[in-house]
């Protein structure tokens, strides 16, 4: 028999700052995981595949604007959007990805149709948009991204030095109250799912980094660095500093512990996050299921939106450790 | 003791037509190789790092006509030439990427500097174009990667059904004898090395697949894809259909056995090339090195464009099997 579905999903990662907490807020971003989580909880629950379920968790994230993907993304040095996003489907091994789209409404369905209709894997700008445009994708203006605290937030990263290595500088200029360090919290979102047919699927999404160089591409749109699907043993989205994610190929290292160690989901993850990532000083962490169900949430930052919710349970969510 | 340092190339990989087969032109192929090698080889017996090495390699590569990078880049389907390339450090893990530059006379250059002065890995597009113009590097005019026999490749191609899956449809279309079957050859250029202090690197660069959709990514710009180096295992640069690799992680997977599995660098990359490659109808080849100076340059086509070189040793060059 196989076990029971279940969708895992991250909103990003970073640093509390206790002194910011605000109940409130709080409260807004337990609401607003949950509901994403009911919504793919339903999708598993109604018989559908897991390759649906995170396909539709992260569009929910993108347009969320809590969540630094979709609206509510960031701004890039140049005052602009760019977008990444990819999805893996675990039964197959297929993958889609797309990088650096500025009018893309859900760069994850454009991920989406990449992997269901392309023959190949990651599209990027100018040609990324013409396949999404042709693919009927909806399109928006650059301004639908637009958001006044993200707005903010890049405003008074132009005046410090350097990139904001961060989604959300909401506490730290006191745009809006945000109980998690501007700093050190890493703007990704993401979904796993395991379905009533065993199979597995992950998919990631971003709006990258405050103020970051035109073109930089982080691990969200990069298979095995941001997003990795296998049936044979995991399906991981991952959330942090994304550079060192991708030189560690954090989410596919996951699955080849597993696989060619022979360690469980947990102690796989643990060891890529708890010890192999700090070693590059990589922070952050990731969501992931296994075929049999288990989840884990593993951070090595002082939170991390997260949630899960097995199919008939209520979901369950978290920020901090 | 160290090892003795040693380099290894390649320039793609295919499918012999034997009747195409021509002395002349595989002995210009083995004389590019070698030549190549040698300049290689020079920076490794002068002590130099095998970062320098393979960066090198590769620029050589790349200004060689008869290879698919650089000058001598295919077509995409907007006649344009979209440039990727990869660079990875073995010793500290950094790694350094870009993707679809138009006129950017060595996208390796670039990937190496965006490894040694910027925070990121990957860089694309515009984006890339303008971090390569703020480090100096050489920009040129699109008509510089052109050759005519590429462009009569795409012209060709234009009058086919679809993509044509390679750097080089010479043979086929009858521009110039080339013993490897234009739709199953897979162009990308690579290096990997050792050096004397015991540090392996591993670049890769490509001009993409002829006529492909502009804007897309294939594997020579993705870590642990299409490059990946690591002085606890290996150093890997792939050459192939670019998806496969991408889906695989076919240059992290042969680390990834060699460190959780404990097998030989010539048993985890056989593993890679002829078992999990060919179960999603991955075709190509790779080359690669480990710390105690073991080469192997697996493919599962008919021929692969590979050689390496010893320091104090000539070099070996091969075309087929």
């Amino acid at each position: 028999m196989n076990a029971r579905p279940v969708i895992a999903i991250h909103g990003g990662a970073g640093t509390i700052l206790r002194s910011a907490m605000n109940t409130e807020t709080e409260a807004g971003y337990h609401a607003a995981l949950a509901d994403i989580l009911r919504a793919g909880e339903r999708i598993l629950a109604d018989g559908g595949s897991a390759l649906d379920a995170v396909t539709e968790a992260v569009r929910l994230l993108e347009d969320c604007p809590l969540f630094n993907a979709g609206h509510g993304a960031v701004f890039t040095a140049a005052g602009t959007h760019e977008l990444d996003a990819s999805v893996m489907d675990g039964a197959t091994l297929e993958a889609g990805a797309i990088s650096c789209v500025t009018r893309v409404k859900n760069p994850v369905l454009a991920a989406r149709r990449v992997l269901d209709v392309s023959d190949h894997v990651m599209f990027t700008g100018a040609g990324a948009e013409a396949f999404a445009e042709a693919q009927g994708l909806e399109f928006v203006e650059p301004s639908y991204f637009y958001t006044e605290a993200r707005y903010q937030q890049w405003l008074k990263a132009r005046g410090t030095s350097g990139t904001m290595l961060d989604h959300d500088a909401m506490t730290k200029f006191a745009v809006e109250n945000d109980p998690i360090d501007p700093d050190r919290k890493f703007g990704t979102v993401g979904a796993v799912a395991l379905d009533a047919n065993g199979h597995l699927a992950a998919a990631t999404s971003t709006g990258g980094i405050t103020n970051k160089q035109a073109g930089r591409v982080g691990d969200a749109p990069l298979i095995g660095a941001g997003c990795y699907a296998n049936d044979a043993t995991c399906a991981v989205s991952t959330t942090g500093t994304g550079e060192m994610f991708i030189r560690m190929l954090a989410a596919y290292d996951v699955s080849a512990q597993m696989e060619y160690r022979g360690v469980s989901l947990e102690e796989a993850s643990s060891d890529v996050v708890m010890e192999k990532l700090p070693r590059i000083e990589g922070r952050g962490g990731l969501v992931a299921v296994d075929a049999k169900g288990n989840v884990v949430l593993p951070f090595n930052t002082e939170g991390m939106y997260r949630g899960f919710a097995r199919v008939g349970d209520a979901p369950v969510t978290a920020i901090y450790r």
